[in-house]
């Protein structure tokens, strides 16, 4: 992971683990999707995806996500999730998320999304000030 | 809620959000529960739910909860959730949670939990030395 | 629990639980309110809160909510809702519902919620024919 | 997917949607999860993943995981689950898990599991029980 990627910190809870008594696999997608929420909030001055929806009315669907479970995730310590921009397209953005506990890497993910016209199916170029924000925040952001 | 409750403060994310473009209410009383158990870590150094189980044999199941929904929450502006013990029995505790957006409240809870071996339906008294902490966080504490 | 109350089953996952190895408290207050979703939509020939919502632009938010819980919840078996009307005021409807495993009732709770035109805070009456299927099918409904 | 597909019918509600008015994301990848635990519970009369851990003391977490996300998933009709194992290796298994909604695909899954011993983070050869069982119901199981 990139030194410039944004870092969420999660608490993990007890309400978050298993029989097993580690975070449920079903879980640990959700925990990278809210780092992603968190990433955009961060980037765009509060503008998380509630209010490109609801304001903005661009959607920000996703088409593909992969997971490589590393190590288990547990209660006893905060989670990090580090997220980046592995890739920029003219309709889609394609993140990486890293979750980390105590120096020890829990998961590598990809996520690819779409922009969107809210409430629509159909694609539209990442949205100008997105693109103008990703590329001033990664200086070596590659776009394709 | 008094000056000495202890304060979580929890991001709302898309994901907590339903299609009425609100905190789904299936959602809040886990916030306040999330709340409780980052309560109990920050009073016994630590020591979570997921400790006080797997480590130390105690469980604290719910025997009851309530809540007030007074104000819809929003993903625009984090949740403050403030808890305080209201009363400690022999046995039991019950927690009063108040979850506050931007000085409004937006629910009033009390939950009551009980102590009991971990694995075993049978209650405990309150282990000493978490009527102890309690005590010494809380001058305020009613015991009955 | 009364005879003509209507009976949601659902199965209980290992996400669904916890450490503890039993449903999470977290997650009971869902399930009752899942059951609730569904008895509209039985009583409602397919409207859900979804279609209320989205469709007829009724929104139904919980004012109320209270749980006794009274043995755990255990993913052997599943669990069953069973859910009633309790009373129907002008604006408002209280729901009883009981979840029950292997004749076992784990826990009884009540909820209150009012009718509001969508997107609004503010109460309306409830919707005629929403009234009409209560009473046509709870001939002992008790309306204040 | 083929036609000896384990098939898990399941409700959508109103608490599984986000305010795009379609299931979450950070749902998805449950419903899949939930799909494949229903799966063993069938296979194995009754031993889902919480017997597996508990009474057995066999593991089976994720090392990895991906999904195309094909179509939204709507609240207005059940989603359909269809589980089948891609591939049976030494101490692993693939699963393929296809989310249909009146005959649209919605979602097409990969799911890699590994066995260990509960508790432990090592490896085990598939269990005789399970492989026999596998082999008893899917005549065409791939196995490497």
């Amino acid at each position: 992971m990139g030194e410039d990627a944004f870092i969420w910190r999660r608490r993990v809870g007890f309400g978050d683990c298993d029989p097993a008594r580690i975070a449920y696999t079903g879980k640990i997608p959700d925990f990278a999707l809210e780092a992603i929420d968190a990433f955009w909030e961060d980037l765009l001055d509060g503008t998380n995806w509630f209010r490109m929806n609801v304001d903005l009315g661009i959607g920000c669907p996703f088409v593909h996500m992969e997971m490589d479970f590393k190590a288990p995730i547990t209660p006893r310590t905060p989670l990090f999730c580090h997220v980046e921009p592995a890739r920029l397209g003219t309709t889609s953005i394609t993140f990486r998320v890293t979750g980390v506990q105590e120096e020890r890497t829990c998961f590598v993910a990809s996520f690819v999304a779409v922009f969107v016209r809210e409430g629509e199916l159909k694609k539209i170029p990442v949205p100008e000030h997105i693109r103008a924000a990703l590329r001033g925040r990664f200086a070596h952001l590659r776009e394709t």
